[in-house]
């Protein structure tokens, strides 16, 4: 069913993209005229983390909140790029947006570690320059994309860590919050819950099909912010910006700043950003992986993100989500959990939200 | 000319590789055939670090006490392996020899940063498996690579960092020392020298051209221990260990914690260590995509090494190089550089040390 749904969202998006200008034209299109459609051509996509995300039991309240916020994010960037801005800033400003509310976990809404703090992670590539920059482990720097923008811009490196890259977001004039700011009711009593439950235990048992009755818990391993966007000039970005997971300890760093694993990003290819139980997501190396799939191995992008994400991952015993772009524009939200939520727009301002593998 | 030697140690150590009992055996060898000669085969490749190192800028005692270290690290993980050991273990053992060492930057001999620490990264992986483990920033620990195997054996993470690693390594009941442990003159005088040229500078210029007097301040930027191994029953490993770059700022990270860059292990194709200036190493996904250019487009490790050291990461601007091994035995110690030690033998005990490019 998830896959149909996929196929579904993919058709329609593919459908999008034909547009009334290319009606005319044969089957025979050749590479040349593929390349030749794809200039001016934009689009982005988002996802606000994967994981056990059911209709039961989330409030239609609760939903409505998660889809306009959702909505506000891609607008977001659908608009720098329809007024041509790039793809790097696209990403940014996007998550900039999930990391500003407290319903992702990312930014404000950063789950606490197993010593009561957030430590925040994020990661951006630029797939034209294959300049990427990606921070670790901050806890007073109230948009973590930001810094990793810094990093990529502004230093000679690609990943700064803990007090450093505070040390670093401070030299850059970036918005520096008192901790105090991450905490958000929901996420300390999601620590306190899971503390209960299991005091040696840093996370939830792996089991895809329990439903947790609380909404928020279901984020204690998956939950990450991500977007991944191309420009009218052909450039694509990718970007990841999370909290971690509930409970954390001993400096523990997931998947999403790390290039290749959380984010990647190159022109030839796509732009990536993962969500997922992070560990997995650095063993597969799977944001490259997909780029490699169809560099290496002539897949379309729906090809390498499918073959990645369902079968690669969960055979290594891991599980979530991407989203991604390619050069032409193409859109994959391939996940192999209940849920993700996600969105997407194309040049047309064609609009699709989701949050659930069921639409 | 240095890809004369390469080939050349190639040739050699293939020659090596075909023994008394193939010699009756045809062309005509079939992939079966191949993979039967390959059980039982083993062997082992270490590099210490590649840079500017030009012999005139080295005494003989210092070329010698380079080479007898290297001799000793390969020999320690030749024999792990010869007793029939894994290839986990062979790369642990084999790199404890050399961050125990003053020589190399890692263990005892890391460099320092620029508040005058030393903070350490490693990493390892297991090809069966796929899993791995790496830390970063560690100060504390007398051999990083052990407690990278620790949160690969013994944690649900895959890398943790800072404080909370060192807390973990004190769980695990991991040798502790005082960071005052990590203070050789030789690192001390680099970073004193690296300050005085440039208060501001976190890095030398690069150019490989440049022969720096003293031997040890090439390594700002470069040198890291590594190691990649085959072990009897055809798995293998990989390894990496660093102090990282002398004067870094900001808790930079470079490429050695970070699976997919610094190291990376897969039986399909082969366990693989890089050294370098690491943030090209990340944004290249090195140690990866040599594997993937293995797996997905069939080259030899031979080609996937040359392409992604001599074409693809100078293309970007980087240098450096790797060690590896295939699961078929096959060694490349691929660089870019004016030199890198390393050191290789193979399952009937053959030794091969290098340093510079030239032989």
């Amino acid at each position: 069913m998830k896959k149909l749904f996929l196929l579904f969202s993919l058709s329609l998006f593919l459908a999008c993209n034909t547009s009334a200008e290319k009606e005319t034209k044969t089957n025979q299109t050749t590479e040349t005229e593929k390349a030749q459609d794809s200039v001016g051509n934009f689009g982005i996509v988002i996802h606000g983390g994967a994981g056990t995300i059911l209709k039961e039991n989330m409030s239609d309240s609760l939903e409505n909140a998660y889809k306009a916020k959702l909505e506000e994010a891609v607008r977001t960037g659908h608009e720098i790029l329809a007024n041509g801005g790039t793809a790097i800033e696209a990403v940014q400003r996007t998550i900039n947006i999930m990391e500003n509310s407290p319903l992702f976990n990312a930014g404000k809404g950063a789950v606490f570690t197993n010593e009561g703090k957030n430590e925040l992670d994020a990661s951006i590539m630029d797939g034209q320059t294959l300049n990427a920059g990606a921070v670790s482990g901050v806890t007073t720097v109230k948009n973590p994309i930001n810094l990793a923008w810094e990093v990529m811009e502004n230093s000679e490196h690609v990943m700064l860590s803990g007090k450093g890259a505070e040390q670093f977001a401070r030299e850059r004039d970036l918005e520096i919050v008192d901790p105090e700011y991450f905490y958000t009711e929901n996420r300390f009593k999601s620590l306190e819950r899971l503390k209960e439950r299991n005091s040696e235990k840093t996370e939830l048992d792996h089991d895809g099909k329990t439903a947790f009755v609380d909404p928020f818990i279901k984020d204690s391993k998956f939950g990450t912010v991500g977007c991944a966007a191309l420009d009218k000039n052909g450039n694509l970005a990718a970007g990841t910006s999370t909290g971690g997971m509930t409970n954390k300890k001993w400096g523990r760093i997931g998947d999403a700043p790390i290039i290749g694993a959380g984010t990647y990003a190159n022109n030839k290819t796509a732009a990536i950003s993962a969500t997922g139980w992070g560990e997995f997501f650095i063993r597969g190396v799977v944001a490259y992986d997909i780029s490699a799939l169809m560099e290496y191995k002539k897949m379309s992008l729906a090809e390498a993100a499918k073959e990645v994400i369902q079968n690669k991952n969960p055979d290594l015993g891991g599980s979530g989500g991407i989203i991604a772009i390619d050069h032409q524009g193409n859109v994959s939200m391939e996940f192999n959990t209940a849920g993700m939520y996600r969105a997407k727009m194309n040049k047309s301002g064609e609009l699709e939200i989701g949050i659930y593998s069921k639409l």
